[in-house]
C-alpha cells in the first residue's frame, strides 16, 4: 500500500477525529475508497475502537432513488419513511463518523429527479442531525473520478490530495489562530479587489459579536473536513459588490464569474457569465438564501489550484469565499441563531493580486500575504 | 446490467426475504458484489423499504483484526469490546438482513491469528444473535474469486450460480414438502452406500420427535440461504459408519474422504485421507462436536457439481450430508434444546450410485432418485 494512504488514515483518525480506545466509530467507504478504508480500519484496530462500516455508494443510492421513482409511477415525488430507524440508530449510537468519499463517477446520480432528491433529503433530516451530533469528519480518497473532475492525471491528483492533507496541522492551527483572533476582535471586514480583467469587488460586512472558527481539520477545532485550512465566521449587514472568479458547480450546472450586489445585508442584484439560472434558483430558495452565512479565508498553501471540489477549493491559500445561506452555529453566541436557509453555497475569489482585506480599517491581508508574513505590505 | 443479476435481486427480495413497504432492511455488500447491490437497492426502492448498506469487506475486517493484534503486542489475544453498540443497534432495529457475499479473495483473512478470530467472534455474540433474530438471507454474487475457488471460468461460474438461484422455488418447495413429511412422520433413518472404490456407509439415526425444515430459500420456510434446496432435520442416537467423499475446507485446510464411526450417538473413531488434524480439532472442540446436529438431503438439481462452497455443495441433488455439532432450533420441539456445540461442520456424500436411504425400513431414495420420481426402484 502507498505509504501516503496510511499517513492519510492516521491524520484522519488521530488529528481529525481524535479516536480513542472504546470509541464507537462508523466509517462510510465510497466505491473506490477501499484502500483508504483498509488503512483506516487498521488504524482503528490499533487504537482499540469499535468499527461499523457503511458502503457509501452513489450508484446504490441512485438505484434506490430510481426504484422509489418507479414506485411513485404516477409522476408524483416518491414518499420516503420519515423515520428510517436503522440509520438513526447507527448515528445515535456512534461517537464518531468518518466519511471516506471517492466514488467511481462524480455524476453517478445525475438522472435522479430533483423531486426525489428533495423528498429523500427531507425524510432524512433526523438522520442528518444525529450524524452532525457525532464527531464527524469528511475526507476523500484520490480516485480516478475525482482526478477527472479536477482535469488531472491520476498520479498528479494523488500528489495534489496528499499535499493538501499531509500537513503540519498543529503549525497551521497556530498560524490560523492569528486570523481568528483578528476576526473575533474585529467589528467590520472590507474586501477590495481591483483587476483590469474583471469587475471590482468592494464589499463590507459586520462581524461584531461573532466568533471565528479556526478550521484546522479536527473536531477539536469544530472543524469537520480533511483537508481544511480556513478561518471562517458568520457575517451580516453586508453592503457593496463582490465578484467571484473561481468556477463552481451548483446542482450539476457549471457556474462562472458571479457578481453579487448587496444592500442592507441582502443580494439585490446578481449576474453570472454562465449558469445564471442555477444561481438564481439558489438565491430564490428562501429569504435566507439572499443573505450571507459565511466569510471564509483560505489558508492551506498545500492546495495550489482549483479542482472543482469545494472540499479543496475553499481552503486554498490566497482565496477568500462568501457563502449565501445557512450560517454555522459555532460562529454564533450560545443559543442565538444566525442566518437560516435550506442552502449554503460557497463562492470563491482569487485574492493573490490587486486585493486587500481590512478589519476595522486596518489591512490584514494584501495580495494573499497576511500581515504576519514576510513580504506583507500594509 | 446482466438481466440475471436483476432476477437474482428479485428472488432475494421477494421470494427469500419477503420484503414489504416500510420494512427496515440492512444490506451487506461484499467488495465485488457491487452489481448485485445495485440491483437489490433498486428492488428495495421499488418495494418502498428503507435501506441501510454495510460494506462487508474481508480486507477491511482483516485490517481491523491485524490492527487489533498489533495493539495487543505482547502476544496475547486482542481484547474486543463485548458490547459494540452500533452494530447491535443496527440489527435490533432491522426487520431483515440481506448478506451479498463475493469478495476479491476468498482467503483474504488467512493471516489473522486464530486467537484474534475467536476473541472477535466471542465479543460479537450479542450482535450475531440480534442478526439471527431478523429475517436474514445470505447469498453470493458470482465473483471471479468464487469462480477461482470453484476451479471454473468466470462466465461458466456465473451460469452455475444463476442455474442454482433462478429456480421455480414454489415447485421445489412443493416437492421438498414430500421429503419433509416422510421425515416428520418417521422415527429412524438408515443410509447405505456400497461402492467398490470407497469404504461403505451404513449408518442409522433416530429422528423421532424432530421436525424437518423444508429449506426452500425463504424466511417463510425457516430457510436463510439463497440458493437453498435441502430438507434437514436434527438426528440423534447415531450408530454405524459413514463415509464422506465430497472434499471440503475446514479452517482453511482441505479435508478429503472422511470416515466417521458412531457408537451410542458419538463419534468413537474417525480418519481422513487428507486434513485429518483439522477434522480432529473440530471433533475435540466440545462434547457436542462428536454428535450429529444435522441430517440434510440435497434436492437442488440446478446445482450439478461441487464448488468447494457449502452454500452450494450441501444443496446439490443426489447428495446427503451429516453435520457434527450444533443442531438448529427449528428442528426441535418448542423450548427443547438439541445437540449443543460451538461448531457445525457439514460433511457430504454423493449418493447418485449404489446407495439407498430408508425411513423406518422403507426405501425413500435409491441412487439419488426419490420414491415419487420416475425411474425410482424400491
Amino acid at each position: 500500500m502507498d505509504e501516503r494512504v496510511r499517513e492519510h488514515a492516521e491524520v484522519l483518525v488521530d488529528w481529525s477525529a481524535r479516536i480513542e480506545a472504546g470509541d464507537d466509530v462508523v466509517v462510510s467507504v465510497a466505491e473506490d475508497a477501499h484502500d483508504l478504508g483498509v488503512a483506516v480500519a487498521e488504524a482503528l484496530g490499533e487504537r482499540g475502537a469499535n468499527v461499523t462500516t457503511l458502503y457509501g455508494s452513489d450508484e446504490l443510492s441512485r438505484a434506490y432513488l430510481k426504484g422509489s421513482e418507479a414506485r411513485a409511477d404516477d409522476g408524483t415525488a416518491p414518499v420516503f419513511d420519515a423515520d428510517p430507524v436503522v440509520d438513526r440508530a447507527v448515528f445515535e449510537a456512534a461517537d464518531a463518523y468518518l466519511r471516506l468519499g471517492g466514488g467511481r463517477n462524480t455524476t453517478a446520480t445525475a438522472d435522479v429527479s430533483r423531486e426525489a432528491r428533495r423528498a429523500y433529503a427531507k425524510a432524512r433530516k433526523g438522520v442528518r442531525e444525529a450524524r452532525m451530533d457525532t464527531d464527524w469528519v469528511s475526507t476523500v480518497h484520490p480516485t480516478r473520478s475525482l482526478a477527472q473532475q479536477a482535469g488531472m492525471a491520476h498520479e498528479e491528483y494523488q500528489k495534489f490530495v496528499y499535499d493538501a492533507v499531509l500537513r503540519d496541522w498543529e503549525a497551521l492551527a497556530e498560524e490560523m489562530a492569528q486570523m481568528k483572533s483578528l476576526l473575533d476582535d474585529g467589528e467590520e471586514v472590507r474586501i477590495v479587489t481591483e483587476r483590469d480583467d474583471a469587475p471590482d469587488t468592494d464589499v463590507t460586512m459586520s462581524i461584531a459579536g461573532r466568533t471565528a472558527v479556526n478550521s484546522a481539520a479536527s473536531v477539536a477545532y469544530d472543524s469537520h473536513n480533511l483537508p481544511s485550512g480556513e478561518v471562517f465566521t458568520a457575517p451580516y449587514d453586508t453592503e457593496g459588490e463582490a465578484f467571484f472568479d473561481v468556477p463552481m458547480t451548483i446542482d450539476a450546472t457549471r457556474v462562472r464569474n458571479v457578481r453579487l450586489v448587496f444592500e442592507g445585508g441582502e443580494v439585490v442584484d446578481f449576474d453570472a457569465e454562465t449558469g445564471e439560472a442555477a444561481l438564481e434558483s439558489v438565491l430564490d430558495t428562501d429569504p435566507g438564501a439572499r443573505r450571507l452565512g459565511e466569510l471564509g479565508i483560505g489558508m492551506n498553501r498545500g492546495i495550489d489550484r482549483f479542482t472543482d471540489s469545494i472540499l479543496f477549493d475553499e481552503k486554498m491559500g490566497d482565496t477568500v469565499h462568501l457563502a449565501v445561506g445557512r450560517a454555522y452555529d459555532a460562529c454564533l453566541p450560545d443559543r442565538e441563531s444566525g442566518n437560516d436557509s435550506a442552502v449554503h453555497v460557497d463562492m470563491i475569489s482569487d485574492v493573490s493580486e490587486n486585493s486587500k482585506m481590512e478589519v476595522d480599517g486596518e489591512v490584514v491581508q494584501r495580495n494573499g500575504r497576511f500581515r504576519w508574513e514576510d513580504g506583507f505590505e500594509s
